[in-house]
């Protein structure tokens, strides 16, 4: 019984963490502007409703019950992780989390102004007291080897400044040198895509998409909203959004298609371990490898196209009546170093990641001042992406994530990319068929994959045990690098 | 500082109160079927921590401290008020709560199950078990004269047994044989409504009377669901939702604006109260006045209708082209008796809520046994609408209130039009133009006095003082039925 009235406990916890995500998504979808003052404060309350019934004298009581008991293995492991979090979140006083609550709104507001005004002096006092306070988090939290560890392991458990060297090393080493050959030969068109296209047909072809992936929406369903997301009341209630540009009709597909891959694995959680960590995803790597394979590794394939090209001329006819499958294949492909992450090809992607993991990295090794940012920044995207910064709103100001105290969260998009490499070349050796199934729209295999590798496991193993379990290998940069040579090499034509 | 301590609590309470709101909206507009169960679960944790917040001892110790403070008039209300409920709430043993609500949950699941066969019985035993339990509810609340005074208090605080059977004695006696007369006229045509109207067309004709009479789009918005309804998440974030039938055009109408009388008055209410008693609506009785004048007073007046019925054949010129003004306004005023109390019109329907009311006064008199309610039911609307009843689903089972426990809800719908008619003759004093402005479209000035004189008082006054204030007298039901009279004596042409 000790057992059962632990979940009943996290369970409760889990609905006021649901019950704040479906405010943060009305807030991002129905909300009416002249609400947001109470919905602010309506979700503060939430989260500390839930902090505090997580980490109350009542969960160690719960815990040390469940342990006295008998467990399966499941059970086990769900109550050793929920006993990590639980002595995770104790180390937090109020006072401190009152403090950085306090410095992360004041830093996101001088970052909107310092953005506005395009003036990265406005934003560095309110960074500096935050950094100053993220430092203290590294030494309440506790680490082994790099203060940034600690940062690290809150999105990626046991993500090391050791491991990610190695990667970012590899990245340097092999991916730079492959994009500046990628950029010597002949550019390839992309320019279709910037044709009026109708609101409402991209909106149905959006949902077709979204149908032939098996997003399943009687468990989900997709909304609009001006930064495209994904968000979870529940394993049966799983909600996307996109935005549709009617001048670029690629920002709907791609954002569509991404969504969903971070959708369908939180719709593979099973849902009879609703509150409990076996319930949840491993990691945000983890995550990110769901939505990046879907996104890139099968929605910027040839197969792929081959078949949805054919639907995306019924919506739209005369925009694409010149434009062939592999022309649009090799559009949504196109590399070209630029200024910002989020419009950045899949090749330069990482090396935005690489700027910011570096620059982050020197941070909390004390080597990097906030007054030296900018020209940092500014040094390393002229050496990674050979372009000049003209502005810092363009530069060191574009993410919102160090305002918010996010640090230790970006390498995880490229750990994202390079798992779902691996694991979609693993996937193509245990389904033989794959790409012919791909070229006829037919995903329900890969699915049906992600969902036994990965999906119902929920947080059973950890990301770097899920790898070696469903590879045989530890994360292996090579895969990405060959997907990236094979794939690349030939739409560019490289010897 | 200690009646902000006060404030604060119940504001973090409001915050919870307002977040089971959103979930409820949620799950009434956009929520995939299949997150049903555990959006119901979010639900009943919310109601929950905000029960269990309420009535800690906390509450206690902060009314206490507040009331040794000084404490100016409106703050005073406030404590006295928030005490009253405090005492009230404490009433309740968790035991008490949770019989109750598994009771509610196995009698609304019966009801449902009873309906779809058309048949009582299956309701009945449920129904039983609930009454006894609402019995109960009297004894613990306490009650004077009436064990129903305990319940009607619940939605309408002061209302009374010997007040409403003044009331429903006027009814029978006055507006019963002025219905009769009506139903021996010549009969009105409303067959006009019965055509195809486009969805869209609808819906955006819908939105044009919202901003018409003030609806704030800024705090607030419309959306579709299958029953229509008002929910607030904050004075500044109110929702409305409508439903659209394409083969009857008054659906929509009336539902868009008898919704947005609740959401004007919620919008009207005093932000700076938010949590606080001075910052809610007064009483259902009231919050119904609100929808019903604009409904019924405003918008089923010829006035209205002299100006939107050209607003109307711009949406829709095929589909009233036949059509004048006049007959627009005299089809929506069709008097009709029949079998359901939603669809009834603005005489006839007092009779379903006198039925209601007289089943349920005798119920907890001890008079009236569930197993006759079927026969007495029938008999009744036989009585006072000349109807019979062909079966159970159409009769004693068409209402969801009393198998949720809401027993002493149906007489505020009632008093509501009452409330209404009596405050609109005072408006109509006090705002010499009312009718010409209304002609012309321009409610502006009746909105400012219903904000004035009702919204922006909270809960300051009771229904009954507020009445007296406004109107300088008690309730009196002379005011309806002489409206009533105006009204469709001229448009049955009656002597």
């Amino acid at each position: 019984m000790s057992y059962n009235e632990l979940q009943n406990h996290m369970q409760r916890i889990a609905d006021v963490n649901y019950a704040a995500a479906t405010l943060g998504w009305d807030q991002e979808t129905y909300m009416p502007q002249g609400a947001a003052g109470f919905k602010a404060s309506q979700l503060s309350t939430l989260s500390g409703i839930s902090h505090q019934l997580f980490t109350s004298d009542n969960t160690a009581h719960l815990l040390k019950g469940a342990k006295n008991g008998t467990l399966n293995d499941i059970e086990k492991k769900n109550v050793v992780q929920i006993e990590e979090d639980f002595e995770r979140q104790k180390k937090y006083s109020t006072e401190f989390v009152e403090n950085m609550s306090k410095a992360v709104s004041a830093a996101f507001n001088a970052w909107q102004q310092a953005r506005k005004e395009n003036n990265f002096k406005i934003f560095a006092p309110y960074l500096e007291k935050l950094i100053a306070i993220k430092k203290q988090e590294c030494d309440l939290l506790g680490y082994q080897a790099h203060p940034y560890n600690a940062l690290l392991n809150l999105h990626e458990k046991n993500a090391t400044v050791a491991d990610l060297d190695v990667l970012f090393t590899d990245v340097r080493k092999e991916l730079v040198p492959f994009v500046k050959q990628v950029q010597q030969a002949k550019q390839v068109d992309n320019k279709f895509f910037f044709q009026p296209f109708d609101r409402d047909a991209q909106w149905h072809f959006g949902i077709e998409l979204l149908q032939q992936m098996g997003f399943d929406f009687n468990r989900g369903r997709q909304d609009i909203s001006s930064h495209p997301f994904t968000t979870s009341f529940s394993q049966n209630d799983v909600r996307v959004t996109t935005r549709i540009n009617e001048n670029d009709f690629a920002e709907m597909i791609w954002s569509c298609i991404h969504e969903s891959g971070h959708a369908l694995y939180e719709q593979g959680l099973p849902a009879e371990q609703y509150g409990m960590p076996l319930g949840e995803a491993i990691s945000l790597g983890i995550h990110e490898s769901q939505s990046r394979m879907w996104e890139n590794n099968v929605g910027r394939s040839l197969a792929y196209w081959k078949h949805n090209f054919n639907e995306a001329k019924k919506y739209f006819p005369k925009q694409l009546q010149n434009v062939s499958a592999e022309d649009f294949y090799k559009g949504t492909n196109r590399v070209e170093a630029s200024l910002i992450r989020t419009n950045a090809d899949e090749l330069t992607y990482h090396f935005h990641v690489m700027i910011r993991y570096e620059i982050e990295k020197q941070i909390f090794e004390d080597k990097l001042k906030v007054s030296d940012l900018s020209d940092y920044w500014n040094a390393k995207y002229k050496e990674y992406l050979g372009i000049d910064v003209p502005s810092d709103a363009q530069g060191v100001l574009q993410d919102v994530h160090w305002s918010h105290g996010s640090f230790g969260y970006f390498p995880t998009y490229s750990l994202g990319s390079f798992y779902a490499a691996q694991f979609f070349n693993q996937a193509q050796k245990e389904i033989p068929n794959l790409i012919n199934e791909i070229e006829s729209g037919k995903t329900a295999n890969l699915l049906n994959w992600l969902r036994e590798k990965i999906h119902v496991h929920g947080k059973y193993y950890t990301a770097q045990e899920l790898c070696v379990k469903i590879t045989g290998e530890k994360l292996n940069f090579a895969y990405f690098m060959n997907y990236a040579k094979n794939k690349f090499g030939t739409i560019y034509d490289l010897k």
